[in-house]
């Protein structure tokens, strides 16, 4: 992605709250692909087309632009994320509600 | 994270409109943490402490839930995401502006 | 909304872009109340307290946001609103579903 | 917007995680409009065309969700509004910053 972004020039448009904007952008298609299905049957109608490669490719912008937001703070987004689960594992022990 | 949501027996919880309602929650708490961030000073504060911790939760929360998202839905992320930064690569030729 | 803004001198931290990721992060803490609610049951849920008094502070802020985007992006809101509607009326007619 | 949906019977689609979602996709073209502008130009962008008309759209389709919600709920919005706002004079004395 940081070759990508450096061969078009575009590495001047990443402040980070435009990064954040995108990735809000992206969110929202994601949103409307689900909006109206019924919710018991979201599931069994993504898992088939042409639902299936319409959300791999929603999730993938989402993702793409979570990385680069990370790349652009100079977080290391992997070692974050573990130390997230390691910590929820501690404040919710198995047998509770999410929060 | 399939564990970790068995154990607590959360997988209830977890049809795909929910855990989405979920992922734009934690994108909610991460705009909180930069919104009235000069947008210039924003990289460099996030560089720093109390905010580099803080942002690296944020970011982290956020993938938890795409990562969950996706396993929810059947998604192959780190494939799906590949094949859209190919899709972009053909899109978009070097020089241009981003869309 | 515009005297309390200028009271407290925040004028100053409403450019477009960090009234929007404001805008994002009430509509975020909206998210929360709502996403592990049943679907079926949601409604009826938000009908009563203690999530009714909570729902409507978190549907405020919302408003209350985009009412300042309005107003900093010189945007007269409700006649907007009005002429989406008369669009939408033209563009769906009845019978149909929704987009 | 009752008579609206009434007339091409799209209540049925209107449980509140679905409105929810609606809005956040919403919220998402209103964030692709703004991400890449410079952010101390995007209030004068803002101000001229082509952008002042697409701004009010998105704006108003947020609105109109937002408003779809609270009817959804049982909310009377603009009663809650005027009482977040109350309520923030007392929570932020003049002189202060935002939170």
């Amino acid at each position: 992605m940081r070759a990508f972004s450096a061969e078009r020039d575009w590495d001047r448009f990443h402040d980070p709250k435009s990064v954040l904007l995108a990735l809000v952008g992206e969110v929202g298609e994601l949103a409307e692909l689900f909006q109206w299905l019924p919710a018991d049957q979201a599931a069994a109608m993504a898992a088939t087309e042409p639902l299936k490669t319409r959300a791999g490719e929603e999730l993938s912008d989402v993702l793409i632009y979570l990385v680069l937001l990370a790349d652009v703070l100079g977080i290391d987004l992997p070692a974050a994320a573990n130390a997230k689960l390691t910590a929820a594992a501690v404040k919710y022990p198995p047998g509770g509600s999410p929060g």
